[in-house]
């Protein structure tokens, strides 16, 4: 087992004493979450993810997490709910760690995403953006546009290194970005890592879950809506498909249509969105552990996404 | 997911046509053994591993594994029982890899194993080999006694890297175990990887599984006795804990007691089992790909347990 942290037989059942789950009849670490140690537990009373949480996760941050994933539960959304331990905390500490049990969610990520499946996972993220609201957290985006030029200061040399001349092409787009940014769009609660990974669907192709909030934050949904675009709607070899990105769009309005000024920004906050992954795997090329379960993702990517709305997008 | 083999939803869809498992319902990569990818799956007929064989194991030698795990599961013995497909065939392929399905097994492995979790592993050891009694199936033991010498010849650089005058040691070690190896002692089917990590127990405490057996072969039960005390009866510190030991010996006798032969034999038996797995370490130290699931393992630590045997265990 290389999970990031390893949980040894009495650790666990020490844990679970604080739980009313019963005796746990299975463990093991699953290759799930780039930034946590996700576990499949199966106790006496049902089937839970356990949680560690480890680098990049802010402890602080994290009763907004799990409040959020119990608010959506409590508004009938299908993510994973908080089990709360004997004292009905969602919250608690394994090694020293913060760590949570939520309830296992049944589905199947998407990993090669057709064009219904990008229509189901669009409207289960308005649906999402819907049952959000009202949610009494707040987070600020702290990968948001403000955040982007700072970053990409410490990491300029890693941006050579991957391909020489990107560090000006990258200032340009900063500064393009910096005075084309929308504000006063619609707003709330966001889950801002709406990728495949992060979506189930159901045998049926129907959009079934969403998982792994830890990005959640507060910002415009049509931001959201343009992460989403990003990370479904490009093909293997950079090109972006204008079918799937409409039956996105298509599906996301069955439930919550979007207004003039949210479709008109969309072409700018995908770049945005397009800038924002970059920088942070940019920062994250090479920083990854050696034993870690999951590979640094490539920065390139999406520099090649960021090339593409460069060029503007026509989504409408 | 950074499984050395990743699946898409489609490419899974289509291999669970070849089954009559109905459709999959759960699909997550499991950070479990160092040679293959598995899966957990979740179907509408239940729970099961799907292990696509990577590097190492054999293609040829899968029916080997598979029919002995048939044969077992057919004995009583709690092992994964393979699933076949609608043509009667358990070994399979999915991207032009050999897979299998096996039967989910419950039970939790003993990151620290206690006292009494080595009785019993003893025991489900013992269990084990009267089970195999009888199968038809044969397989030498490719990382015996005999493949040491010409597999440290190949690595004896590496052993420097480690610990410079290491390689001398290793020389003198192999030269005594050519001539002291014993022969003729009762043998049969063994599982050659019988590790904390591929035993379940209960809840309770009690043996409930053995998996992983893709190291299976033919040689001295002893021999099996001999790897299972090294990789169940150290300390963190590298002593050997002598009152685990015996209790494994102990549970192994509750089922087959060792014949005075057999019991002489443990000592040097125990010294070639550490430098067998000091060898498989040294090789794939520096040999496993970056995206790996799991970090190789430590040579040193069974170099550490050879030089504890080199002194002589006195287990009787």
């Amino acid at each position: 087992m290389a999970v990031y942290t390893d949980i040894t037989d009495d650790e666990l059942a020490a844990f679970l004493q604080g739980y009313d789950l019963g005796a746990p009849l299975a463990f093991k670490g699953i290759a799930e979450g780039v930034e946590n140690s996700n576990f499949l537990l199966e106790t006496e009373k049902g089937r839970y993810i356990l949680t560690v949480y480890e680098r990049r996760v802010k402890a602080e941050d994290l009763p907004y997490f799990l409040n959020l994933l119990t608010w959506l539960a409590d508004k009938g959304y299908p993510s994973a709910r908080p089990v709360p331990d004997r004292n009905g905390r969602t919250l608690s500490t394994l090694r020293g760690k913060p760590a949570a049990i939520v309830e296992f969610m049944s589905g199947l990520s998407a990993r090669k995403p057709t064009v219904a499946h990008c229509r189901e996972a669009g409207e289960g993220l308005a649906w999402l953006h819907l049952a959000g609201e009202g949610y009494p957290g707040r987070r600020a985006n702290d990968l948001g546009q403000a955040a982007w030029a700072p970053l990409f200061a410490k990491h300029r040399k890693a941006a050579e290194d991957l391909k020489p001349g990107l560090s000006a092409t990258i200032d340009q787009d900063l500064a393009q970005l910096s005075l084309m940014w929308p504000r006063n769009l619609p707003s709330g609660t966001v889950h801002a890592d709406y990728f495949p990974d992060n979506v189930f669907f159901r045998t049926d192709g129907k959009f079934a879950a969403t998982i792994d909030f830890y990005f959640a934050c507060d910002d415009a949904y049509a931001y959201d809506l343009a992460v989403t675009l990003n990370a479904w709607c490009f093909e293997a070899d950079g090109s972006f498909n204008i079918t799937a990105a409409k039956a996105l769009l298509n599906g996301y309005e069955r439930r919550r249509p979007l207004s003039p000024a949210e479709k008109e920004a969309l072409p700018i906050l995908a770049r945005g969105a397009a800038m924002r992954f970059f920088l942070t795997r940019l920062a994250d090329w090479g920083a990854t552990p050696a034993g870690a379960l999951v590979r640094p993702k490539d920065p390139l990517e999406y520099e090649r996404k960021l090339a593409v709305h460069r060029e503007g997008l026509v989504l409408f």
